[in-house]
């Protein structure tokens, strides 16, 4: 069986793609991951479509850089905006969180009623809602889309069961539910951290958490290209981010479950789009 | 009397500062302004004291080229860590918001128990109380300050009166309260299109709009030095974005109370230090 030890690259805008992170070091406990957040210039999701490329190149760049052997597109905004550009500049797999997300909502939903919550940009792409409608091919379904864009500073706030989440999750989620779902996309990483809430408020509603369903496409690809590695050690995160924001080590264990060491800070003006 | 015809430069990190050009407008409409909003990079809030001050710097370049007689830092987070560095390496006057906003919160409070809400990095800085016990001199004051830091995102989705927002409020002023505030600076350049909640809730403490201040500070200056214009005609604003964000003109008419008309682009990477 082939093996490959390089590490695996992950890019976000911030913080938010730790929580695929943690998924993607929970299925492969035995491989590297070169994480990048570009905290200088978080969020992308009030960016135009042509920064938001930009930068993404810029990120893929400095993984590829850093000999990874996937670059994975730990944010939804920089997948429904880059990921097609990424994919056709770039020699190793890049895998965004949509498309695993879009086919295992699909799978999941049985009335084929499926609701996608996500911030304002990556819902104005409708990029779920095509990837499902592609994966569903001649299956019936109907997809149901609203832009939560309060979710990710609540998140960020730590009030994930307060009150006033609750109030403005039910203003966000009422249109959904009344067109029946049975099936929610957490269309942004930070929204997992509201799972419990969400959960509250919508008991019969499977929910999709897209950072668990990219992990687990991740290794499925890597495992097809007999590209895994077979180091027997557990290994390591290499953290890098754009500005010592002073939010991220503080916030970064709440994403990624356990504590972020030593970030790395790489200037942004010593990214460049050369290599893609 | 002296007068001088150049245009005044405002800039923010986004569009708060709309709030304190509507000030700035409305006490001189006979002025030219141009204002410069960075949205690539807002909000600085979250950023390093080094990548703000730098970013301060483009600003004020990027307006000194414009020949402006003064340059307005529409931008608590802007004001609180960059505006020394900015004093000391331009020739026309540098005003920010702190100051201006500090000592008419003192002139007005007449128990001298005064409160102060910002972004987290504003009120980090101790920016407000500073200026305040500078100013107080030998008088006693008690200065109280916390961060409302999403306040800023219920602001820009115009939750401006909802039930969500209110419950939030209670909790940041609830420590205020308690310490008997009879004046309060808003001390952020959203917070003003949250007076009405904000009185709603104490309604026997004073609001203090750091905007408000600022324009009438700047007048004063300019009036000083014999800098004001001496036009007949109603002038008109240039505005300046470095990002085509699809929320910056929406969202721009709440600050400013008018219209933003054709805000023009300029890219970041033109951005340059060299003239200051």
């Amino acid at each position: 069986m082939n093996s490959d030890q390089r590490p695996i690259g992950v890019f976000d805008s911030g913080i938010g793609g730790l929580s695929v992170l943690k998924h993607l070091v929970r299925m492969m406990p035995n491989e590297r991951f070169v994480y990048l957040g570009d905290t200088a210039r978080v969020p992308y999701g009030n960016k135009s479509a042509e920064t938001i490329q930009l930068y993404a190149r810029q990120c893929s760049a400095f993984l590829l850089q850093h000999n990874v052997k996937m670059i994975v597109v730990a944010c939804n905004t920089a997948s429904a905006i880059a990921l097609d550009m990424l994919q056709q500049n770039t020699t190793v797999p890049v895998l965004g969180v949509i498309t695993p997300a879009a086919r295992e909502a699909v799978d999941r939903s049985r009335s084929g009623v499926i609701g996608v919550i996500g911030t304002r940009v990556t819902i104005s792409t409708n990029a779920y809602g095509l990837a499902m409608f592609h994966y569903a091919g001649r299956r019936h379904i109907d997809v149901h889309s609203t832009a939560c864009p309060l979710f990710v500073p609540l998140v960020e706030e730590g009030l994930l069961m307060h009150q006033a989440t609750k109030l403005i999750a039910m203003d966000y989620v009422a249109p959904l539910q009344a067109n029946g779902i049975d099936t929610l996309v957490l269309g942004c990483t930070h929204y997992p951290l509201l799972s419990p809430l969400l959960h509250d408020l919508m008991p019969s509603v499977t929910l999709v958490d897209c950072g668990e369903c990219t992990a687990r496409s991740a290794k499925a690809i890597l495992e097809d290209r007999g590209a895994l590695s077979d180091s027997l050690e557990l290994h390591d995160t290499y953290f890098y981010i754009t500005d010592n924001t002073p939010s991220f080590v503080s916030l970064a264990g709440r994403f990624l479950g356990t504590i972020v060491r030593d970030p790395v800070r790489v200037a942004v003006d010593h990214l460049v789009t050369t290599d893609l």
